[in-house]
């Protein structure tokens, strides 16, 4: 009876890609054109853009997991459904914490902000995956979890917890950390290993 | 000769998707990054995130049950293209409403018309299911209404009627009653039932 | 030869689905809170809520008429592709014209260039459907043109060339006619005829 | 092994539909509706416009030929992924630069950045389509690369790049090649051959 319950993912990933898509897109809004002409305005936003780099980063990471792990089904229930619009609302608030930090010039509670932001996105994701995985249990398919995979996956939120009270301290040292995670991520996908890593 | 008119629902799911994904995604440029600093400045915001969350978790809903409900078809006529896009007109106004809400600081008039836009869109995705159905009949097709389906229905209705006059009263309770029915649609889904619930 | 280079038409839909689903829904942008509160606020701004229905019917319109159109083809070439962008480029001005009426306040100048709009769209759309008529003939499929359609079509590009000099003396007459227009477009379509129509 | 690691190009499809669509279509944002009335005030937005059409013609020219690239495979690996990323984090600066050049009024730095910014666009376009290249390669596919289309690249590449100290004397013939490589790549695309054309 659950059986019939269960629905394509060919909408979940659609709608996915669409809300994932905006958010990437819009946080380009924040890059205001800076009121000095010439070459001194463009350095003097220099920090607004790395920002707006890393949160670019931290969405494309999380959409490529994305598509690693809805790849692993091809039907979903309700459970599903709504671990991934908390995914959704979680990664929503990024373009919002990620305006937070460049308005308030990566102060200590913006930049703080950014990091709690980044942990309950990662937090959305792993109940994403909890509710994948549960239903490749149910269908009896082998839910083999990389350990190398699940290593990373504390790695990356304990810098998150830890780059918490460090931004009370050095706000600077803490966004050098969450971008450190960030490229972690990208380097040994491409480089060194070929199997789809998955992000926090 | 009427068969030849009817259109597969792909482009119909796909334009759905687009149009809510970026209505669920622009509501986040209300929030506002607050003016005081740290800890003070976010908490002055927390009624607007509220009202943020709010919209977005009735949008997602919504999406769930548009899923639900066009997955029953495989192709549409232009009576259900045109029922649905009143729909999604209905959708759009939120992110305006979401904002009047925010703006008007949950004042009586506000939290009202937000009410009506939620019964305004009720009332369209009704328009959407009785256009579906009809197809349904006319392809032979039984469609079997589930009952605590349409009891749940015409609860949220009613709520949001009532929410109507009570914002004049009492603005805060009334918006804890939309809360309340948002919350109500969501739960079981997940927890108790395992059939896919349709939002009013 | 040419056959090698002809594409399949998902992109093309998948993209004009977006780009239509983004203009459809940013729209809703110009929808500003009056600062006025109560009733009075929300009926100075039921114009502006007017004109936005108009141009969200205008683009909705547009897009069953996309579907129906492109839904003949299975395969495009550079041509179609080309056509399509710049019926996209057309429409991705209405929400900038629709802003001109709402500050312009429905000025004698702002409808003519609404109006102008409308015509451009009109003429690009006509573009599209000739290179696909174009790739039919090609491919051997008869194009039946039906002429209640054709002379749907040249009504409403004359109502709307016409509603420009009116637009000069009586702006709301003209913007009436851009009503009546659309209305005539949605009516029938659903009521009457079992046909899909085709927007001028 | 590392074949299990290909993923279907559907998503990255979508995902870059999505994207390109968001970027093309929020650039109308800039035009801002002229305080003056009437026909003075809408001549004095017309390089506004101008620029908005090159930035749309720009995406478009793109959108076509990611379409054919990405046509040639059906599956992807992470390096791909990551490549088309990078393409479109490039793109999506170019509404930021379409504002810059806006704002400046077309000044010598803002063009050059311009310039700059779409020769970013061509080198990770480059990259995308080396790592393309590469996965056909593996699958023994051949990879004939038009010499039409590389002398074609190389040469808008070398116009970019002439672009951006020539703006320091002449901003507007600096504009005028830009606008003059944009149109070449339209016009033989859809006039002259019948194979599709690569974009920087």
């Amino acid at each position: 009876m659950r059986k019939r319950k269960l629905l394509p993912t060919t909408r979940l990933e659609a709608f996915s890609d669409g809300v994932l898509a905006v958010i990437i897109t819009i946080m380009v809004l924040e890059l205001k054109v800076p009121h000095k002409d010439g070459l001194p305005g463009l350095l003097s936003i220099a920090p607004i853009f790395f920002v707006y780099f890393l949160s670019f980063a931290f969405i494309a990471i999380y959409w490529v997991n994305h598509h690693s792990l809805i790849q692993r089904i091809d039907e979903c229930d309700h459970r599903v459904l709504y671990a991934n619009l908390s995914f959704l609302f979680a990664s929503s608030l990024l373009p919002f914490f990620t305006a937070y930090v460049i308005e308030k010039h990566s102060d200590s509670f913006s930049v703080a902000l950014y990091a709690a932001s980044m942990i309950f996105t990662a937090l959305s994701f792993l109940l994403l995956r909890l509710s994948v995985g549960r239903l490749l249990k149910q269908s009896g398919k082998l839910n083999v979890e990389d350990t190398a995979t699940q290593r990373k996956h504390v790695t990356s939120m304990v810098i998150y917890i830890a780059a918490i009270p460090l931004a009370h301290y050095h706000p600077y040292i803490a966004l050098g950390m969450i971008t450190m995670t960030t490229v972690i991520w990208i380097v040994p996908t491409i480089g060194l290993t070929s199997h789809p890593d998955e992000f926090p």
